[in-house]
Formats: structure tokens, C-alpha cells, sequence
């Protein structure tokens, strides 16, 4: 098994972290060296769920947080081990997410007395569908455990507050028409043509940009398929448009069905796929102790993240760990050591170290 | 080897043809049956290339006509053996095209001494890309055997002579842009939304119906696929529409080609496929002759059909033969057993049986 040494500094744990190979569905190594890492500390109950650790303080404080981390990483994209160069810290996961992995585990073995208690969840699978999601797993088989006043979601962020996440829609648009020889086309209906109208739509769409919180959202509704075609001489019968629709979280899910369904009035529109967005929830107590403890900087949120689940709990939640998040998902993604350093030095001074 | 007899009358010549399957590229078994039918005819001279049959009658006479048909069908579709019905025989190739081919080896053996010399042509793989095609094969490596005054291809054309054919232009029409992530889709460029100006062109278009030689032509220009999309949280970076041009046989195939180029101009445009179309030629002799012995009367063809390979040659050309185009390559295909009867006595009259 490999091993990874909480005694490390945040930057060198995360360089450990790394060069555990974890592609979603391949958790095990490292969650075996997580799970080995925190098993020991007397001041943590440590359970394991399939890939997923969970440790947790249980001092009788009035509050408690819930930091969060996902262990997986997307494919392997020749950026295997991790590099250091200078003030930036290279490879696979290095952004996404284990600087903020490492911080977390920091801070579970350092801080055996903090002044809220602490559910640490480090987890499996949130880079593919959401049923092997630890977290989807986790609130279904154990929803106390991800009980509290407030959760951290360490996803890259700049070291910065994102607060809420947008919610997410997908549809089929379609058209049918009838198929005919292309050599006599005035016998058929051509379903592409008809999507005219589909994308013409698309194309004079003007995002909404809502202020909430003090935070300005900014929606999306975008062709990201389109297909139609049955053979090189024959006229198509039917033209399918896959939109998705980023709504801002001052709607709900329905809403956001009710926008899309009336944009495409006259035509045909199968839901496909939908997760509801998350509010800031800057205005709760917990949440606004965390943001002033952190210099009062907020973002807005723009891409679904799990912190829509906990708010589907009742539990607000923010994003805040080390590296860009435009990153995420590249070859060349990178994480800043002095990103790391500064969540870990944050979190420790809110937590009372 | 299966049997055919030639003796038989037309209509049963057609069932003993259609129940030996002939799929392209499976025409070794009816090819066999064909050439050991007219090997022994005295009065003929029979080659044989690949799966292709040519017998010629060399009598010294003014005109040589050519009268083809090809022998394989598109895939089987639960539609054999033949099957009688009233006046129609159903089944896989009994519009497309045995019926044609009865009819043409019943000539190669009743006409013994036609008025005019011809050459009979049973050929393979015309159902399938070009380069397979025995007439392509045999003008590339017999094109002498092709040569006459006229030719008569027994297509399916409702025992009506159907003249000339129109030509086909495939092209791509690409629109490009920049990939994001959905969630922050202001940061790319949607190539699916760019790609709404070539639909309602499309949309827009007017069909030309040019008389050429009193014949009312019809032209098409229809997307038959459309294809764009990279992942469904990602603005797409290419779209791609595929168009094919069906254009009257009044344009040359550049002609064709610089029409859609300006019809999609400020598109990037790639042509992937062009065959030209071909003119009626009903105002040359050998066809006029024709067309009076058969009644007088003419359809435009719509479809591109291997005309347009003999008019390459400068032999002019036209379909005429027993069933309805329209139900070429259904499963429901059938052939009316009164056109065959009807095309073999206007043929053999014409003849000068």
C-alpha cells in the first residue's frame, strides 16, 4: 500500500497524494492510504463506505462543519507523476482536487481540538454520473454523517469563496419530418430544415444575469449536440437539438423547465437530464462567520458542483480550496503552493488553531 | 448450378431470376446460369468479365443499340422466394431489376436477326459504390463493348421511357468555434448556433423545374445529415451540414458545384461527391426512332441511374422498363406481370420482330 505522511507540509502531501493514481472507479489505493493515515488518531471516529473515509471530531461544540473532498481524478492524460516547478506544483489531480485533499488531512491530525466540530469527508467517483458519487452514497446510506451548520467543498476555487452553483437542464429539441429519395425530395419533409426556427432561437438568446446575494450569476442556454440524417440520399425525418440550459439558482428546477419548454414553443421537448442550483446562502450565520474569517471575498459559482447537494439538505455550503478552476479537466493543470498554503493557514485560524 | 430457362415466357423467366439470390457482390451464381443460357445461342458472341455477361448479335447492320440491366438486388429483406399474386410477382428484385433482365435475355434468344445489331448487357454490383459497378469496370477494360447508337437501360420506369437523369453534388458545409465548458459558455463561440444561416437558406431555397427537350426536370437541395457536439457540458467547436444537390441535366457538374458555393457563400464548403447528370437526347435519331416505336411518350428521370454513363460515352441513352421506381428497394417491391409482357412486345417490335 502506499503511504502518505500527515506530517508532511500541505505542498509535499498533495505531491504524495498525486502520485496515488485514482481515476474514478480506482479509489482504492488511495483511500486505503487515507483510510490507514487517519484510522490512528484517537480524537477522530473514522468509518470507511466503499472508497469513501469519513472522520469525525465529536467534542460537544454548539457548531459543526462539514469539509469535503473528492479522491478521483478524470483520465490519465500522459501528466503522471507530479512536478514542481518553481511556485507551481504539476500533474494529474494536482488542481483538481487533492491540494484541497491534503489541507484536509492537515487538518484533521493538527487540529485535534477545534472550535467547531468537524466531519472530514474525503470521497470517491464525483468525475463520472452522480449514481457512483460517494456523496450520492453516503446520503443514502448514511445521511447523519453528512449532517452540520455548514459545509466546505474544497474544489478548486482560487482560494477564494464560490458560493451557490448554477443548476443544470438538459433537453431534446426535435423535429420530424418525412423521408422521401433525395432525387425527389418534393415527395419528402426535411426534419433539418426544420430546425431552423431551433437554432435561430438559440442563436438570439440573451443570458439572464441575476444578482443574488451581492453575487452576479450569468445563465447559458447552448446547442451542445445536434444530429439528424438517415442516408446520404434519402431526406431526413427527424432533427434532434440537445440543449443545456445553466440556469442561476434564484430558480428552481421547474422554473427552469417552464423557461425552456416555453423558448421552444411549437416544438418538440424531452427532458433528459436536471439538477437544481444551489443559493449562495451568504446571509446564514455559519456561512457569513466563515466569509468574513476569510477576507469577505466572494464569486459566484457558475458550474454544478456537489455543493447543490448539501444544500438539498438544508446544509449551506460554499466552494473554497487551492487552484483555478478553468484548469480543471486540462493536460496542463497545475495547482499554486502558495494556494494550498493559504486555505490551509485560513482553515486552521477558523477553526481556532 | 440453378437453372434458367429461356423458353419460358417472360413473367416466369422473371420469378426463376429473382429466386436466385443475387445480392451485390454475391452475382457469381446467376452471372453462371446467365452465360451457360447464352453461351450456346449461335447467333450471339458471349464474353463473360468478372460477373458481368455481354452477347452481341454482328450482323453487319446501319445502328447497334445496347439493351442493359444489372443482376444484383440491395440486401434481402425477408422478401424471397417470388411470390404471384394476381398481375403482380413479388418479391426482392422483381422491380429492380429482373423483370428488365427477363425481358432482355428473352430478346438475346427469340431475335435471332434484329433490324438493328445489338449488344445485350447483364452486369454486376450496381446497387453499391461505383468503383464496383460492372458497367465501370467493363468501360474501363472493354469500352468497345459499350459503344452503339442509343442504349436502353431496363430500369424500372413504369414500362414508360424515362429520359436523361439529373446530377448529384454532395458537399459540407462547416461552421467552426471555440470550446467551454457550458457552465461558462460566454468564454466560447457555439458553432451548432452559427450553423442557423445555412438552415434557413436551405429553408428558403426554390427549386428549379427547367423543360429540357419538352421534359419538366426538378431539382433538390436538402441536408441529409447534420452533426455537431463534443460532450453535453461542452459549446461546441464544429458543425457540420451535409447537402446534396440534385441538379437538372441543363447544368454541367462545375455549374452545379459554383451554384452551391454561392448559395452557401461566407460557408466553408467541401464537395465530397459529384456525378453529372445527363441530357434527355431525345432530339438524336436512334432515340427519337425510339421514342415514337414506344408511343410517343417521356417522364423526366429524377434519380441518377447509369444513363448518365453511357450519355459520358456519347452514346445517348434512357431507362425503359417494367415496374414502378418508387418501389425499388422496398420490401414490398413488385413488378405488374402486364409491363413486363408490355416492354418485351414493344422491344421486340421495335426490333422488327
Amino acid at each position: 500500500m502506499p503511504d502518505i505522511d500527515l506530517d508532511l507540509d500541505a505542498v509535499s502531501l498533495t505531491e504524495q497524494l498525486v502520485n496515488i493514481e485514482s481515476v474514478s472507479q480506482n479509489e482504492q489505493a488511495i483511500a486505503d492510504a487515507v483510510e490507514a493515515a487517519l484510522r490512528p488518531l484517537e480524537h477522530l471516529t473514522v468509518t470507511r463506505h466503499g472508497n469513501t473515509v469519513v472522520a469525525r471530531t465529536d467534542l460537544g461544540r454548539g457548531e459543526r462543519v462539514v469539509i469535503a473532498g473528492h479522491l478521483d481524478t478524470v483520465p490519465l492524460n500522459d501528466n503522471l507523476p507530479a512536478r514542481r516547478e518553481g511556485g507551481l506544483l504539476h500533474g494529474l489531480g494536482t488542481c483538481d482536487m487533492k491540494g484541497g485533499d491534503a489541507v484536509i488531512l492537515r487538518l484533521a491530525k493538527h487540529l485535534p481540538e477545534p472550535n467547531r466540530d468537524v466531519t472530514f469527508i474525503l470521497y470517491e467517483a464525483e468525475e463520472i454520473d452522480s449514481e457512483f458519487n460517494g456523496l450520492t452514497k453516503l446520503s443514502a446510506s448514511d445521511p447523519d454523517l453528512m449532517a452540520g451548520d455548514f459545509a466546505i467543498l474544497m474544489e478548486p476555487s482560487n482560494a477564494v469563496i464560490e458560493a451557490g452553483c448554477q443548476g443544470t437542464l438538459r433537453v431534446e429539441v426535435r423535429t420530424t419530418g418525412e423521408r422521401a429519395h433525395s432525387a425527389r425530395s418534393w415527395m419528402g419533409d426535411n426534419a433539418i430544415h426544420k430546425a431552423t426556427g431551433i437554432l435561430s432561437r438559440l442563436e438570439g438568446y440573451e443570458a439572464r444575469t441575476p444578482l443574488i446575494d451581492g453575487l452576479e450569476y450569468h445563465e447559458g442556454l447552448n446547442a451542445v449536440f445536434v444530429r439528424g440524417g438517415v442516408a446520404g440520399n434519402v431526406i431526413p425525418d427527424e432533427c434532434v437539438v440537445e440543449v443545456n440550459y445553466r440556469f442561476a439558482p434564484d430558480r428552481s428546477v421547474e422554473e427552469a423547465e417552464a423557461f425552456v419548454r416555453d423558448f421552444f414553443e411549437g416544438y418538440d421537448v424531452t427532458v433528459t437530464d436536471r439538477a437544481p442550483g444551489a443559493l449562495p446562502g451568504l446571509d446564514r450565520p455559519a456561512a457569513k462567520a466563515f466569509l468574513e474569517a476569510v477576507g469577505g471575498e466572494a464569486n459566484p459559482k457558475f458550474g454544478w458542483t456537489d455543493v447543490a447537494r448539501f444544500t438539498g439538505l438544508g446544509v449551506p455550503a460554499v466552494n473554497f480550496g487551492p487552484g483555478d478552476p478553468l484548469l480543471a479537466h486540462k493536460q496542463e493543470e497545475y495547482v499554486p503552493v502558495e494556494q494550498i498554503e493559504r486555505c490551509e493557514q485560513l482553515l486552521r485560524s477558523w477553526l481556532g488553531a
